[in-house]
């Protein structure tokens, strides 16, 4: 058969997790914990298991589950989502994107993208038959050019995707932001897909600016988040999606068919511990910015050259100062076989990256001694 | 938004078993068991969530657990296939289909559907731009009507549905069935989807004959199955895809962007199960047998009328006897609301249902208390 995704291999994330298990290097690169989830959380999910919580759950998740995000958005957030018709559980935020993208998508239509940008955005919209345009972001910050992402939109724009705060690069957007964007897309058929699966990773007393509680913008938006990214738990593939009732109708319609229904002793689980421990979320920035700044204390001691990550458990690092002449996949390939520590280099996540780009990523959501031994080896680079 | 599936409810299923709920009727409508799935392997996942088996997978499944799929292939089939290359988990066999047919349909092809047919195919069509072809199987056994389906095939043909053993009537198709479809796509650009989710529901000492087994078939085909039935666990949203490499390749290009992985304590718990109890897919054809042949012995003091299910947990019964007035809809809701049992209708599975249909199918993957209480409520209508 001819391929629908003919430049598509596999993914960095899977390509650099497996050669670090090959190695034997610590893995900092595909984004997921090297600690469990919470003790009281994976009690509840056994105890689901055992009781008897095995059966379909309702398609659009666990009632229980959604009151609960609904009451999380309410205290992070301060506003009101109705868990009944505009929040829908996922398996996993991957699906929700890809979800949300076939509900806007048309061919021939057009998706902006801010590069560097989660590598699922871009095959979405070709499955879609759609077309992404890349608008790159303004470095060394990572920050929207207003500019150019005006520039970039035409009659076929149908939608814009944000992703706060960012991977690989942890920059936040601002309140200011995404008044500049409601403003731009005002009047014009074009909505919003906002990735914030790191919504509750935020550092240095920075406030998250979620398209949730901007009124205007959520009027077009899908946001997703990832139950996963929040409770350490990367392999339960469950996320969930808020958008506005209308929209949140026809993202249903698609979910049913690509996937039906999330797992249910998983959300019976998540329902449960959310309800018994709501200052997980609350706890999340102080827990991931001392692993943050343990790995950046440590790593100054390196050639590496970084500005602490702002948000998610991403810290990228400038690898000029010692292997200019290496392009960035070759220094985590080298990275991971020569010094055992395995990073995801950062032009990937761009459609065309700055040629004397030398950023590569490495994960913090480590214990702190896998860090300490990461950051070792690092600074003997 | 314009709707992308304008066409598209809420699924039978979901609104059946919300009715059911309702109306405290007993749910024999959404097909799924009111018993738990083996205690030893509730025990294994639950016991793989508190040991830390709680990040991503591999995107194509846990090897150890394609290799169980692979080694319950050999043993059920006489075949080898390449745990490696050709089998791939997935978040449920709906989310397979999807990825198989997404891999397959451009804008523009057709598809061919055998009705009466799981409601998923034809959105999944859709989706890719492509359009749904049905044909009916053949009333009363629901056979395949060679001529109508060598009729249909047409220049944009790309796709032929199989699903044996057959959902909602739990017809088989046999060797020789799958010999014609053979002869009848030989030398054509057609591929083929086989729904094989019921493979292990066979009775009265028939055989299944799987897709997996052809080998001319197999070249050309997608065959999917689920965890979820066989393990009497639908709840865990786990199933697998079968595929020749190349095949497999195409479908994992657009699974690593619908999905990424499935849930990973799962799959460890299931690939522990299957080694350890290899003979639980070969004690299920007695112990669903047992279940259809007690609600049929009890619905034979009824004026429903039947001939007993070859394969599947599904019961199809006649109610012409009873209310010939009422269209299967009504009849379905008539008889969750007045008599306490919910069914569902059979007409929803086809594009244009015989006006004279009076069929409703029952779920009898019950318990026996569940199936007596059901059968005597049905025999007072
Ligand atoms: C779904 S695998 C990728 C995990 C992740 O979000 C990342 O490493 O960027
Ligand atoms: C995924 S819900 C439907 C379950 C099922 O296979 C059926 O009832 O036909």
């Amino acid at each position: 058969i001819v391929s629908k995704l003919p430049n598509v291999g596999t993914t960095i994330f899977t390509r650099m997790s497996q050669l670090a298990l090959e190695t034997g290097a610590i893995n900092l690169s595909q984004g997921f914990p090297d600690f469990d989830g919470p003790q009281a959380l994976r009690e509840a999910v056994a105890r689901h298991v055992m009781e008897g919580r095995n059966q379909y759950c309702p398609m659009t998740g666990l009632p229980s589950l959604r009151q609960q995000v609904a009451a999380k958005i309410a205290r992070s957030y301060g506003v009101q989502r109705d868990a009944d018709s505009e929040i829908t559980i996922t398996p996993g935020a991957t699906e929700a994107i890809f979800c949300a993208v076939q509900a806007l998508i048309r061919p021939g239509d057009e998706a902006i993208v801010l590069d560097p940008c989660y590598d699922s955005y871009e095959p979405s919209v070709e499955l879609a038959g759609g077309r992404c345009v890349h608008v790159p972001l303004a470095l060394p910050d990572f920050a929207v050019d207003w500019q150019r992402l005006s520039d970039a939109i035409s009659p076929r724009t149908r939608l814009i995707f944000l992703n706060s705060p960012h991977n690989p690069s942890g920059a936040l957007l601002t309140r200011a932001d995404l008044d500049k964007l409601a403003e731009l897309i005002r009047g014009r058929d074009i909505h919003v897909i906002s990735d914030e699966v790191y919504e509750h990773l935020i550092y240095d007393g920075a406030r998250h600016a979620s398209v949730l509680a901007h009124e205007e913008l959520y009027r077009r938006a899908f946001v997703v988040s990832s139950f996963g990214k929040t409770y350490h738990v990367t392999g339960w593939k469950t996320g969930y999606v808020v958008a506005p009732s209308a929209l949140t109708a026809e993202l249903r319609k698609i979910h049913q068919y690509v996937n039906f229904c999330g797992v249910t002793p998983l959300q019976f689980g998540l329902a449960e511990f959310m309800a018994a421990c709501p200052e997980h979320v609350e706890e999340l920035p102080a827990f991931y910015q001392a692993k943050r700044d343990l790995f950046c204390d440590l790593l100054g001691g390196s050639r590496f050259t970084f500005t602490r990550a702002p948000g998610t458990y991403f810290q990228l690092a400038d690898y000029s100062a010692i292997r200019p002449d290496l392009d960035d996949v070759a220094m985590a390939e080298w990275l991971t076989r020569e010094h055992g520590v395995a990073a995801i280099p950062v032009s990937v996540f761009y459609q065309s990256a700055p040629k004397d780009m030398r950023l590569v990523r490495f994960c913090f959501a480590k214990r702190e001694e896998t860090l300490r031994q990461a950051a070792e080896k690092l600074c003997a680079v």
